[in-house]
């Protein structure tokens, strides 16, 4: 690995344990074994290196979403395999922990991809809801938009509730709440609705 | 307002601003205009006077809490006003931020009042849910727990997606989006379901 390439995944290990203002430039280059002026010479900087960092990091995210979102399936178990996708819960979301980060939310170049990653999220999850509408699969009730944003809200808060309590339990039961929410749309018109005497 | 009083509210600004990590004991006693002498006379450091800032936030979010889910009116209607209650969006929520704090979670004594708090809401939305279950306000098939824990997920989430967008709206759309989901539950037996033909 180049020296260049160890600084941006230190960077990233680092923000991932220790967030943007936990972070020392120090701390960068004992972990990359880099001197101060070899991180110098590649970068202008702490915050320039942890654009480049945080922008490997927001298409990582958006790779490993994409390949459940537009993966087989109906709409609610494409949603079903991204939310359930195995995740390192206690490490907390490698994105949405930079948004508690106040210099990060400070500077707009490094608040930016953090923007466009949810923005794109949110975007994809009710694309693949309003697929769901369309095809009968979900009833027509169900707001797309609203319904996402919901749904990646319940995963970063998901990580909030597991990191309070120790353990992953709370964000499996926030995803498996959320998912039987969403079930009780999908109820195709013509056939009767929760409640209503199913076999 | 006491030394004792205007260090541990200084401590609570500071750690809902910066965080635990980005708060030194120096920026404590600058915002509550004392010395260190009279700190280190009040409190053990900065673990102790963290622990009692924190507390009293934990009380606080408690409280206002239960002003809504113990208020008057249905179960979904209780839920509702808890969640659309007025927030400081994007200044993100004083006691979840926290959990983003890599000191914070190595400390068990003040990662206890975190644990503790959510634990706490997410069992009071489940009872208020239960309650709504019981008396036929809400389908059968609603699960209490797992549906609590989704919507203080959401509550949760829709702050790190309005600080990453740099504005209220997403979170106040993963509210209503939650909502959504959960009045489309709220289907007593007898009465048909969403989409098997409503006047």
């Amino acid at each position: 690995m180049s020296t260049s390439e160890r600084l941006i995944e230190s960077t990233r290990e680092l923000l991932w344990e220790r967030g943007y203002v936990g972070t020392s430039p120090r701390a960068i280059q004992r972990r990359a074994g880099a001197g101060q002026g070899s991180m110098y010479h590649h970068f202008a900087g702490k915050s320039d290196l942890a654009l480049a960092a945080i922008t490997r990091t927001a298409e990582e995210l958006r790779a490993q979403a994409e390949a459940r979102l537009g993966g087989p399936g109906g709409a609610v178990e494409r949603i079903a395999a991204y939310l359930r996708r195995e995740r390192e819960v206690l490490r907390g979301c490698p994105v949405g922990r930079l948004t508690q980060d106040p210099d990060v939310m400070a500077d707009e170049a490094l608040r930016r991809p953090l923007e466009e990653t949810f923005g794109w999220l949110r975007e994809r999850i009710a694309a693949v809801l309003a697929e769901g509408v369309e095809s009968g699969e979900l009833d027509r009730g169900l707001d797309p938009a609203a319904t996402a944003s919901a749904l990646v809200a319940v995963l970063q808060g998901g990580y909030v509730l597991a990191r309070a309590a120790g353990t992953e339990e709370p964000f499996a039961e926030a995803v498996e709440g959320a998912l039987g929410l969403l079930a009780a749309r999908a109820a195709p018109a013509g056939r009767p609705g929760p409640g209503a005497g199913r076999p």
